[in-house]
């Protein structure tokens, strides 16, 4: 089901049918904004199709329920996100804690991945159904194939602890705001936080 | 204006008038569990009013404006938390990262100041004016207090990165129930963590 939700690329290898693609992009266009400026639980179907321009029905049609269309939305948002562990694992592990550092603060630095990213953790902080969606899009597609490379016995707690250091540093700079840390120079975040997240991955 | 609001304790100067500080509590309990269960964006002060059994204008009356009544509410939640400086500070220098490690998890662990906890952060992330309580709270009163017993020139970048590793373990842990963490040995998280915490605020 999740895979039909997140099918857009796929669709190129169909019969152009532009109508209908521009429609269906439109309206998840639309469904990652609401979710972004309302959080999971105000957002409603029909406050998308309405945005969207569209018949409630056709979200439906489209995406399923409230849950598929989310699902949907964060999937295509978080397509970079989900590329995490191809993008960390390209090099010699020893330098993965500066791989992953690099590539998550990168995600938060770009204002067209972040706001997606605050949709989900706004609405995964709120709601338990979001908090679902967000356990097994990020943690089993990211996490475990993050641990799966680390190859330690206890690798997927390693991991959910390097996890929590960069999730806790995007909290507090990108959405807390909390100084000095909202206003700290990238490199200096990653010349600090590079060496922990190794050490968690990889350390003693 | 936060003195006023968060001025319980100082009452019991005054001659004891129970009733009307029997009312003024009821009414702080009661706007906890609301931004507890509803957050800060959903929670009103007729909201409370309505289900501590009073008028809306004595909550307006104790309390000022609803991010006053918010603010005194997570004051008084936020009292064990608010200690951490001293809890901390009482103590070796270079033992700081368990005791600030166990502090933090201590308070998650018990589920009576893991609901205020809950309320603070899911009100911080959705709404900006929740977000500046937050920072004035526990930004100032804590953070920059832990970084003046820390000493070093850039204590407070320091300071926020530790936090942002026991902020986002909590998040992942309690918020978002990340397995494997969220059913993990406090003691082995701690184990994990209190190197880190130590390392951020006194390492090189």
């Amino acid at each position: 089901m999740s895979g039909e939700a997140g099918g857009t690329t796929r669709r190129r290898g169909r019969p152009p049918r532009t109508e209908s693609g521009d429609t269906r992009d439109r309206i998840l266009v639309t469904a990652r904004e609401e979710f972004s400026e309302r959080g999971y639980e105000k957002t409603s179907v029909r406050g998308i199709a309405k945005a969207a321009g569209v018949d409630p029905a056709l979200v439906h049609h489209y995406f399923g329920t409230k849950e598929q269309v989310f699902e949907a939305a964060i999937e295509v948002a978080f397509a970079p996100a989900l590329r995490a562990p191809e993008a960390i694992g390209d090099g010699p592990l020893d330098e993965v804690g500066e791989r992953l550092t690099r590539f998550i603060l990168g995600l938060w630095e770009n204002p067209a991945s972040r706001t997606p990213l605050l949709a989900i953790v706004r609405s995964a902080v709120n709601n338990e159904t979001a908090a679902a969606v967000f356990r097994r899009l990020i943690a089993a597609q990211v996490l475990s194939r993050v641990a799966a490379q680390v190859g330690l016995p206890d690798a997927e707690l390693r991991v959910d602890l390097a996890a929590a250091q960069l999730v806790g540093c995007a909290m507090l700079r990108y959405v807390i705001k909390v100084e000095p840390l909202a206003s700290a120079d990238p490199e200096q975040i990653v010349a600090r936080l590079a060496p922990v997240v190794q050490g968690h991955l990889t350390g003693p």
